[in-house]
C-alpha cells in the first residue's frame, strides 16, 4: 500500500459516486461507523486481542477484511511482530492513512485485493483475525474467505480469532410488528398490495426482537469450529425442536448467533440474541402465514436448511419446515426465505 | 405490461439477488414501504389528486416513476379517463399486479422503461404527476426526467402536480451530534481516524434536525416553477443571508424543501423542514470546521452553488461559502459537499 499518497487517497474518495458505493458498500465510512460504534462487537475483539498479549507477542497476524484497520492496530498493541491486513474495498487506502497516523507502519502492512488473489509477504501466519459475520451470521459469505486464508496461510498450531460460532433458532409472538411489516400490504391507503406481502413474507427481516416476545426455548442449529470446518459444511441442514415456555401465539421464527474467542488465557464471548445487549446484527425474523397456538411444554419440530443462493453467493436461501401438533391446533408448513 | 404473467412476476422477484438491488434499489419493496408509510408525503399526493376531481375528471394522466402505482390509482379514483405509469424498476411488474388486483386495468396502463425511451399510447397528456424528490430535493436527479416528460408530452394548458417547489437554508447549533458523527473519528478506541473525519465533513448528513437547534431565520435559495423551469436552471447558484434569532453557536447549515400543488380548487402544500412533521426526507445537515459564535440579529451572508456531479448525475456537488463578521468573532469559509 505504498502506491497511494495521502492526498491521492482523499482525492480518490472525493471522486467516488453513489454508483461506486453500490459496488463496494464497505468503501463508505458510514458502514464502518456503524460497526465501530457497535461496542459489543468492537470491545469483544479488543478484549480478545489486547487482553491476550501472551497469544500475540512476537507473532505474525493476518486480518481478513481489515476495513479501517482497527483489528490490525489491536493486534499491534497486543505485541504482534507483524500484522498483515487484507481488504478489497476502497476503504483500504484510508486504513493505510490511519495506520500511518497512529505510527504502526513498521508493524502493520496493508494489502488491497481479494484474499484469494493477493500475495502475502510471508508464507505462513501464526494467527488469523477477522470480523466476517453478516446478518444471519452467514449472509455475505465472508467466512468462506477466512477458511481459504486458514487453509493457505495458517501455520501448524496456529490460531483463528474468533474460533467458534453458533447459530440458534427460537420462536416469538409478534402480532403487532407482523401487522406493521407484513399485513400492511393487504390495505395500503385502501388498495390491495398483497402481492408485495407475498414477497415480504419470503425475506428474513433484520430487526430487534424484545426478550418478552420469546415464546419457546432456543435450539442450536449450527455449531462451527472455525479451526476445522470446511466450506461445504456451511451449507447445512439441521433439525430443531422448540418447547413452549408459556401458552401463547407464535408468529415468527428468529435466528441469531453467538461468537466465541476461546483461545488464550482470557476467552471472550458475545451473543447477538434477543436477550443480549443490542448489536448492529440485531436478529433475523422469519414470519409465516397464520400462526401457531401453543401451550406450555408443547413442542414444535422442524428443519432448517441454509445454503448460499446459487446466483449470488453473498445471498442466503433458507428453507424452513415445521410441524406442530398441539392440543388446540395443529399446523405445519414448508417455508422458503431469501436473504439479500 | 402484458408480457409478465402474475406467476412469472413473483418468480422473477424470487430470483433477484442483492446485486440486482444494488443496480435498482427501487425494485426492493422496502424503499416503497418507507415512502408509502411517509404519510406527510403520501397523504399530500392523495389530497392533491383525489380531492381535486374537477382537475382530473376525464383527463389523460402520466405518472413519471410510478413505483407501486399508488399515484396512478389516486388519479383513477379522481376520475381520470386514462392513466399511464412509467417506471424502469423491477417493481413495475409488481405494480401491474396491484393495478389488476384493484380492478384498474381499464384505466391504468403501465410501461416499463426509461421515460426518455418508452413509447406512450398517446401523443399528449393533460396532467403529469410525479413523486420525484430525493434528499436535498434534487438528489437522484429525477426532476430532469419530469421536465423531459413535460416538454415532450404535456398538452398546451396541461398541468403538473406538484407544480412548485422551494429549497431553503438555515443554520443550527448542533454540538452534541457533531461530536457523535464528525469528531468521533478523532479518537476511535484511542486511535486517530481523523482522515475519515475529513471525508465525513464533506458529505451532507441526512438526519432529523430538532426545531430548537435552529439559530437563524431561513432563506429560500431556489424557487422552482415546475411548469416553466429548464433543466439548466436546476444547476443553480444563490446568495443567502441568515439573521440570528438568538445568541448561540452555529455548527452546521441545514437545507430542506417545501412542495406545493397549487393547481385545482384545493391546493396542497407540505414542508420537509425541521419545524414540520417528520418525513422520510428528513433534512440535509452540512457541518463545517469550528463554529460561528453569533449574537442575536447578527447576519451570515453566503452563497450556495449546486450542480449534478459530473461523473454521476444522480449525485450532487454543493459548494457553500459563507462570511460572518460578528461582535465576538469573524469567520468565513469555502466548503464543498458531495451528496452520494
Amino acid at each position: 500500500m505504498t502506491e497511494n499518497k495521502p492526498d491521492e487517497v482523499l482525492k480518490k474518495i472525493d471522486n467516488m459516486s453513489s454508483a461506486d458505493y453500490y459496488f463496494d458498500s464497505y468503501s463508505h465510512f458510514g458502514i464502518h461507523e456503524e460497526m465501530l460504534k457497535d461496542e459489543v462487537r468492537t470491545m469483544a475483539y479488543r478484549r480478545a486481542i489486547v487482553n491476550n498479549k501472551n497469544l500475540f507477542k512476537g507473532k505474525v497476524v493476518l486480518d481478513v477484511g481489515c476495513g479501517t484497520g482497527i483489528l490490525c492496530m489491536f493486534a499491534a498493541q497486543a505485541g504482534a511482530k507483524m500484522v498483515i491486513g487484507v481488504d478489497n474495498s476502497e476503504m483500504l487506502p484510508m486504513a493505510q492513512k490511519i495506520i500511518t497516523a497512529n505510527n504502526f507502519d513498521k508493524t502493520i502492512t496493508l494489502i488491497k485485493g481479494k484474499m484469494e488473489e493477493v500475495v502475502l509477504p510471508v508464507d505462513k501466519v501464526d494467527i488469523i483475525i477477522s470480523e466476517w459475520m453478516g446478518y444471519f451470521m452467514l449472509y455475505e459469505g465472508m467466512l468462506d474467505t477466512v477458511l481459504y486464508a486458514r487453509d493457505k496461510y495458517l501455520a501448524p498450531g496456529g490460531v483463528i480469532l474468533p474460533d467458534k460460532c453458533s447459530l440458534y433458532i427460537t420462536a416469538i409472538e409478534d402480532l403487532d410488528y407482523k401487522e406493521e411489516k407484513i399485513n400492511f400490504w393487504n390495505n395500503v391507503y385502501g388498495f390491495d398490495m398483497s402481492c408485495i406481502r407475498e414477497v415480504a413474507l419470503k425475506e428474513p427481516l433484520v430487526d430487534v426482537v424484545q426478550p418478552n416476545m420469546i415464546v419457546t426455548n432456543d435450539c442450536c442449529i449450527l455449531n462451527v469450529d472455525i479451526m476445522t470446518i470446511t466450506k461445504d459444511q456451511l451449507k447445512f441442514k439441521s433439525d430443531f425442536k422448540l418447547k413452549a415456555l408459556r401458552d401463547d401465539l407464535i408468529h415468527a421464527f428468529v435466528v441469531y448467533f453467538d461468537i466465541e474467542f476461546s483461545k488464550g488465557d482470557k476467552p471472550v464471548y458475545f451473543s447477538t440474541g434477543p436477550k443480549a445487549k443490542y448489536t448492529h446484527w440485531k436478529q433475523s425474523i422469519m414470519y409465516f402465514e397464520d400462526h401457531i397456538k401453543i401451550q406450555q411444554n408443547e413442542i414444535i419440530t422442524g428443519t432448517l436448511d441454509c445454503a448460499p443462493f446459487d446466483k449470488n453467493h453473498r445471498d442466503l436461501m433458507i428453507k424452513l419446515s415445521f410441524d406442530f401438533k398441539g392440543q388446540q391446533m395443529s399446523n405445519s408448513a414448508q417455508l422458503e426465505y431469501h436473504m439479500r
